[in-house]
């Protein structure tokens, strides 16, 4: 199976078979969307969804069939948030310039911001996208160790720019792997055998370095997704990373957390997915949660790190830092702290968690329940035993779950694992709902 | 001269040095936003703008003075116009998520994108800045092409990502030039020597082609800004780029229309700048005022083109083509439309253009003035004979005017070229309090 043929069967409408037995309104948007789009822009769900509006943890369509929204992570504090709706309206109002004049909006949300991260990342480049801070936190990464080698994992994402597709070969780009990047296998807990996972993560990791230094190379950068979520959803023990962290630092390079994933609060347990391992990163990189749909990204790093690239590169982004993007990402912060949202996904995600464990009980081909906060996966298996991927049967529940209008997605190099990531205004109340249609759509779909 | 202190020189407020003589209030901004930013994120003037609201052509500071915008091109319809920020508001309120369902919104705003393409460009992928969209541009150019060679300017800017900042050698990055890269002079109509610019540029075109061969490389496309912005500001006369343009596709590569600065009306001439030069390209990359500062961008392409790179690559942008952004961006196609601004750009432009010609003719340090709609290139020379480059002139006159409440910047190679760059909602009558406070700053500064 090609790489390409992998992603559009993750969770993806076929575009490129064209629309039938669907509703004709429905039929019509698709065909003014493959004009405009392509046929490889990829749509979601068998049958997709036509959606008009949206509040709190509801996807609402056209004819008015409200969706429980169990994969979104972007509108984290909750669709259409009244907090974020009215800060970005109240300052496009005003003003919505860039950084290069004085705004003191811009510094006193960089100030909040970095009083959630650890001693000494005390400086933050403003960007748009995740992409565009993982392409950034590279360009720090290499300008400051004077090296090119890249560690990432096996199915990692870390954004779509030329650059960091290289070290996301989830995206399911089919060039030539970039000599400069190892990939190394992602810490299982499922799949991964015997021994320790933190020991056997760094020994990956150790590997790598070695195989970058038979290329004449040497590491830049680990970069890791702290929850590694396109890789299958392995929170791990917390403090597992701490090993491979160490052993990126003794080889000369330097940590990079990817936070876009299991940053803002996600895993429950901290503001970041790195402060669960007791890790200090060099480089901190955030993206989709941070404005709660408001393009905004950004880099958090050590003062020492950002002078010493700013004496040899110039960097300058166009919208990052806007006062409206400060407005909108002060609002999230303020909407985590003020509605106990961290607090919200543990208490919830434990609840989650442990509901679709007890179904699980039932169902031989649910192998694993795991996850650390709203981030849970749930791997499909043909039997416990051989534990082999069932994508298939993912697929099916996938749409299954939809059909009872519950959204969830799919994860994972084999594309098995169903991936479940409310947006963290998900209480328990939804909880229940999500888990009577997984009670039916398990014994549907299996 | 290093290419950081070039960066430092080109209309910077010096933060490395601190702040002296400032107001209280701004002195503590400036430490604010120097302990979060570091000391290398660059501020305009040598006495920093404080902003706290703009309207239409005007920033205003806290302490109310109001400040005429003859700079910014990203609030392109103006600063705060009701038209976006209802827009905005209006749907930042009702739905905000990605392109994986399906919005009518965002296929409305495609089509009428779109409609102002020529044949046959007829898809389009949203990106959320001009970076985000050169990037994709490359990435479908080498991957089309089977080719990884670019040729651009010798000044240009395309953006900030790693594999953009390649072809953006105006950035100052140090970083050994990439070999797969050769830079071409601008098509100077200043100092470009005799002959015919069209047949000049296409000869430096063809040049860079022969040097990639000798590399054992071949062109996947050349890309260009067609205002040549960053590397002086270089309109020339409409048609001439075409040349060039058949060049690179008689060596099999592609055409990159870079409409980050000339698109969206600006030239006056057309709603883009290729359109100027009768060429069709293969990729056009947008950005900048496409969303009046919503952070948005595009690439616009060949269907054939776009779903080749499909069957190779997967493309997704999370916040790319998301409902808020459909509704800024089609805000801003229709105020172009119904406040005339295209037309504006002409007629003020030329009108702005002939009164600094009529100012010019007194003063033999402006060398040149040249432009095209609403955006105008004045050269600063040490003497009209040798024409030698005078940044310090350019840097006196560009801090002459911000004293008298008129923001422009200034670009070039030389950093000797003053960026007259207004909103297109700059009619005559700002254009005429410009022209006042140049001639008082031609006065003062030469």
């Amino acid at each position: 199976m090609s790489e390409t043929q992998k992603i559009l069967e993750l969770n993806a409408f076929d575009m490129t078979a064209g629309a039938s037995g669907l509703a004709p309104a429905t039929e019509a948007l698709i065909r003014r969307r493959r004009a405009a789009f392509g046929p490889t822009s990829m749509l979601f769900y068998k049958r997709p969804l036509h959606v008009v509006r949206a509040e709190g943890v509801w996807l609402i369509e056209a004819d008015g069939t409200r969706c429980l929204d169990a994969y979104n992570n972007v509108p984290s504090i909750g669709h259409c948030h009244p907090a974020v709706t009215a800060a970005v309206a109240g300052q496009i109002a005003v003003l919505n310039t860039h950084t290069r004049y004085l705004h003191d909006g811009v510094y006193a949300y960089a100030e909040r911001l970095l009083a959630t991260m650890p001693d000494p990342i005390a400086n933050v480049v403003f960007t748009c996208t995740g992409s565009e801070s993982a392409d950034l936190a590279l360009r720090i990464a290499r300008s400051v160790t004077g090296r090119t080698g890249l560690i990432a994992t096996e199915n990692a994402y870390h954004g779509n720019t030329l650059a960091v597709t290289e070290i996301s070969p989830s995206s399911a780009s089919t060039e030539t792997p970039a000599p400069h990047v190892v990939l190394v296998p992602a810490p299982d807990t499922y799949r991964g055998g015997a021994g320790g996972l933190g020991p056997r993560f760094a020994t990956h990791v150790r590997e790598a370095i070695e195989t970058l230094k038979e290329r004449g190379l040497a590491p830049a950068a680990l970069i890791a997704d702290t929850i590694f979520s396109s890789d299958g959803i392995f929170p791990g023990d917390p403090g597992f990373l701490a090993e491979a962290v160490a052993a990126i630092r003794d080889a000369g390079g330097l940590f990079v957390a990817d936070e876009v994933q299991p940053g803002f609060a996600r895993t429950g347990e901290a503001m970041w997915g790195f402060t669960r391992h007791g890790v200090v990163p060099d480089l901190v990189v955030m993206g989709k949660p941070m404005g709660n749909g408001f393009p905004m990204g950004g880099v958090a790093t050590r003062p020492d790190l950002l002078a010493d690239f700013g004496t040899r590169n110039g960097y300058f982004n166009t919208f990052g830092g806007n006062p409206v993007a400060a407005a909108a990402g002060l609002a999230v912060l303020d909407t985590i702290a003020d509605e106990g949202l961290q607090e919200n996904a543990q208490d919830t995600g434990t609840y989650l968690r442990d509901g679709l464990s007890a179904l699980a009980k039932d169902a031989p081909q649910v192998g694993d329940v795991r996850g650390a906060g709203l981030y849970i996966g749930v791997e499909l298996v043909r039997d416990p035993e051989s534990r082999g991927p069932d994508r298939a049967a993912a697929e099916r529940l996938v749409n299954a779950m939809r059909e009872r209008n519950v959204l969830i997605g799919t994860a994972g190099k084999y594309g098995n694992i169903l991936k479940i990531r409310p947006p963290l205004a998900f209480r328990r109340e939804h909880a229940d709902i999500f888990l009577e249609a997984f009670a039916t759509s398990l014994s549907e779909a299996l």
